[in-house]
């Protein structure tokens, strides 16, 4: 279905680990949101970055994150295969709004956000928000949904 | 303050355990997932009810989640004891809106929300919505938010 | 039953949480290792010390782990409040052996044992094992099995 | 290293996910635990089976683990790439006895043990210990370490 192929996004696969189920018999809802995690970290090495990163002044770059949200329409269970598309939903000066959609067996089963603050770190003092590097920026364009 | 108290509101101390911790040094965000629930469970008790309920006819209540929300203003750390009111958002037909605010030392770190569907649970079949009974209706009402 | 009382115990109560359990309908094997570990800290909370502690020179003094074990012979489901008896099965010269027995319903389900080892942490160096400080190896002592 | 290999063990590769770490910064022991069974349940899919299988009767086989330890001697970051070794310690007529050894960049870090036991699984009736099928047993003895 050459139409709906979405050439913004990243896709990941991922199995159900036993101790992500519960005694529902399916994955407990909060999994997919480590889920979401794991899949935009994997972004971030294929974009050839981290979730923490260098600068160049030493200090560390890092991502918290202000907003999460998730919709659930099916279930999955132990050992499926989840099939997790990974996009840029909205690219701001200082953030990044990550959008997932779940697969599993091709039927939609949850779709969810992730809202993450581009930030400085440094020992001893709170997080400051700063703007995106150019580099990165680049790098998250591709991926922003049209 | 009595004109801020919230008397639709069920409150819950938790402390932050240190499995919860991430390497940022504080309450990974998916925590937050898992306190709500939890909190939502505690409400359950109080209202002498359960995530799990057997209905008059033999077969199972349960209430499995369609969405979920939270928005992050702060951090928690190890030890930390969160404060975290429920309150009933929005009772509907067959689903209930929970919303849940938490506090650190006074305070706001997080608010988030969780939608709940009323379901018989028949072994084999699948889940079934179905009108939230009225004793649980009268139970939550006290709680919904003006 | 007062000769089998354990004066040298500290006993904890916790619920089992829904996102604790697994497909199999019982609290994950694994859960019982953090349930150990949370039990470990509410006894250092009540010897009114804690996991992370600073000592005398500013540097932190903590407790990694070198061992964990635990046997089953039953099982724990969601809402069962777990009884934890923490001792102190051994007390070496740098390291402590907590021993864990939990009851369900007044049937034991599982046992097990951690041993942390003292240690100084440095920013940026290796951790360095030290002796247990005289005053938190007086307040262990009392709970050494006889 | 040819003399080095263990032609008896099943190798895994699993990177550290970030919700797996906790606030000292490295991946929480308990995690290893899950990185246990995982291993363990891609070891069952390597011989073709799975934790949860059915039975020539319609009933269900499954093991619960009646043990588990872990030693510690280094440790594991975010993002680290864990290789994990997995073999048959002991086959006996209705249990096995997991080994597991992890590595992180060619360092040994961790070793431990899994005890599970083959059980039938009928709904509403307790698990019931029975010998390991003879299919089962016959692939499991290639892994048997020497």
């Amino acid at each position: 279905m050459p139409d709906q192929m979405n050439l913004a996004e990243f896709n990941v696969r991922r199995r159900v680990e036993f101790c992500e189920t519960d005694a529902a018999g399916i994955a407990h809802f909060s999994s997919f949101v480590c889920y979401m995690e794991q899949a935009e970290h994997r972004f971030l090495r294929h974009l050839d970055t981290s979730v923490l990163r260098e600068l160049d002044d030493g200090y560390h770059l890092s991502w918290p994150r202000v907003h999460v949200e998730c919709d659930y329409s099916g279930v999955a269970r132990f050992e499926d295969e989840l099939e997790i598309a990974v996009s840029v939903e909205a690219l701001g000066t200082k953030s990044v709004t990550y959008g997932f959609r779940f697969h599993c067996d091709a039927e939609p089963i949850a779709q969810g956000k992730i809202v993450a603050v581009c930030c400085r770190m440094r020992p001893g003092q709170p997080l400051q928000s700063i703007e995106i590097p150019a580099d990165l920026r680049s790098r998250f364009s591709t991926y922003v949904k049209p």
